[in-house]
Parts: structure tokens; sequence; C-alpha cells
């Protein structure tokens, strides 16, 4: 079964509900890309991970602005590319770090390294489980989710 | 339980074998990055996946030669970057080529957009399933094995 864009929508946001883990992909300075699983909570609007200051991650994320997340299943794909802005522990807010801590059972203020938040705005999504979902695969562009009338 | 090397090389081995489908990651050339799932097969010795000729995944295996590649868990973490070679439909041996059909079920020579093979080899290999692994996660390290006195 085909599933129409708002049922694509709605699997999407019960996904990102669910899950714990992403995978994250950044280019790096030498054209090549790196690729990492990291904890991330969903508050609805926003991925928010956190990652040592000095990670690969982390450094792409300040020099390009732009990274691309998936979830782990390959069977039930959800592609994010998103924005990234690097925020600081002393800088965010109380609420998206107790939510963080709450939902990925990790401390960013206790690890040795010191670490950041970077918070991620889907700026783009794309969700298909078969090849026929996949030729109409977008369900937001330009950070707005498209409705069935625009599909 | 924390693996040794040579467990995680043999849990390894089985889910390359097992998996059919990984994700792949490749630099863009405005140095943001790339991310798409791909069905594989694995040789023992390289993984090899199709993609449309014109695909941002095969631009950039002809750019930089380098991808990196992981399977879906975020788990059972198996990450490996890899050299990437293009092969077309008519260069490809016979062997590969049936291989890759049987295990994935498709075939590339079939599709309605042209096709290319990418085979890849692996140089380095990362594989673990909590903090304690990750912090020995080599498995491969410049196209070698690491056996448990090395690590």
């Amino acid at each position: 079964m085909i599933r129409s864009t708002s049922q694509r929508i709605a699997h999407t946001l019960a996904a990102l509900d669910r899950e714990r883990t992403c995978w994250i992909s950044v280019g790096r300075k030498d054209g090549s890309s790196h690729l990492i699983p990291v904890s991330f909570c969903w508050d609805g609007v926003q991925l928010v991970v956190a990652t040592r200051r000095q990670s690969v991650t982390a450094e792409a994320a300040r020099r390009t602005g732009r990274v691309r997340v998936s979830l782990p299943s390959t069977d039930d794909v959800v592609i994010i590319d998103a924005t990234a802005t690097i925020v600081t522990l002393e800088q965010i807010d109380v609420a998206t770090h107790l939510f963080y801590r709450q939902v990925t059972g990790r401390d960013p203020a206790r690890e040795t390294d010191p670490f950041v938040y970077v918070v991620l705005s889907p700026v783009r999504i794309l969700a298909w489980r078969d090849d026929r979902e996949r030729a109409r695969r977008e369900i937001m562009r330009e950070s707005e989710w498209i409705t069935d009338d625009d599909a």
C-alpha cells in the first residue's frame, strides 16, 4: 500500500518521538563525509543532539551550518536535511537540557570532554518504505510540510 | 560484556553477510554531505552497491574516491570507511553482477536510468555496541584487520 503524504508525515512524527538515536552525516574539509550515530530528542519541531565541542560533527556544523540525518531503518526510511546551530551548555535553555537528559539518558554536562548541543531545524524531509513511495518521497520542502494537495 | 577485537571482527563479518542494505554517505561539492540507503552484497572482501550513473553518490565516488558506509543498527554499530571505484555494467565481471542480483534481488541492467556499480574496499572499520567498546572501536586500520594483540 502506498501511503499518502499526510500518512507518511504522521508516521515520521511518530518515529521521531519513538527513536532515540539517529545517524548524522556532515561534510569534511577534505571533501569526504563523516557519519556517526548520536542520541537525540525531538520536541515536535527540532532535533537536539549533543557532541564533543571538537568533534568532526560539531566542527562541520559550525563551518557549514548543515547536516543530513536519518533514522536507523533502511526499510522505513526517514531522511532529514537540517540547519544546524551550535548551542553551548551555558546557552541552552534549561527545559531543552532537561528534556534531552530525560529522553536520551545522557547528560552532556557530565562528560569528560567538553560537549555542546547541536540544534537541528528540518528544512527537507524524505520518507519512504518502497520504490513506489520513493518516487514521491518528499514530505517537507523549504521547512514546510507538504499537503496531500501539493504532492 | 566487552567483546574482544576478534569477536567484534567475527560479528561484523556475520552482519555484512546478513544485512542487505547499508547507509552510504559522501561529501557534496558544496561542502555538505549526502546520505542514502543502498542495497549491497558483500563477498568477504568488498561491498558492491549500484546507483544511477548521475546520482550524487556516483558523482562523489568518481570525484573523491571515498565513501563512508554504515549498517543500519545504531545499537550494534558497524561503520566502514572505504575507497570507491566506479565500474560500469559493461566492465563488471559476470560473477559479481550475478551475485549482486541474487543477494539484493535487484538488477541494475533493468533499471530505467543508466546505473553503475560502485565497488567499495574497506580501509577502516569501527564496531561497537556500547560506550565501553566505543573507546576501542577500530577493528580494521589501513585495510588490515586488527589482532587482539594490536588492540
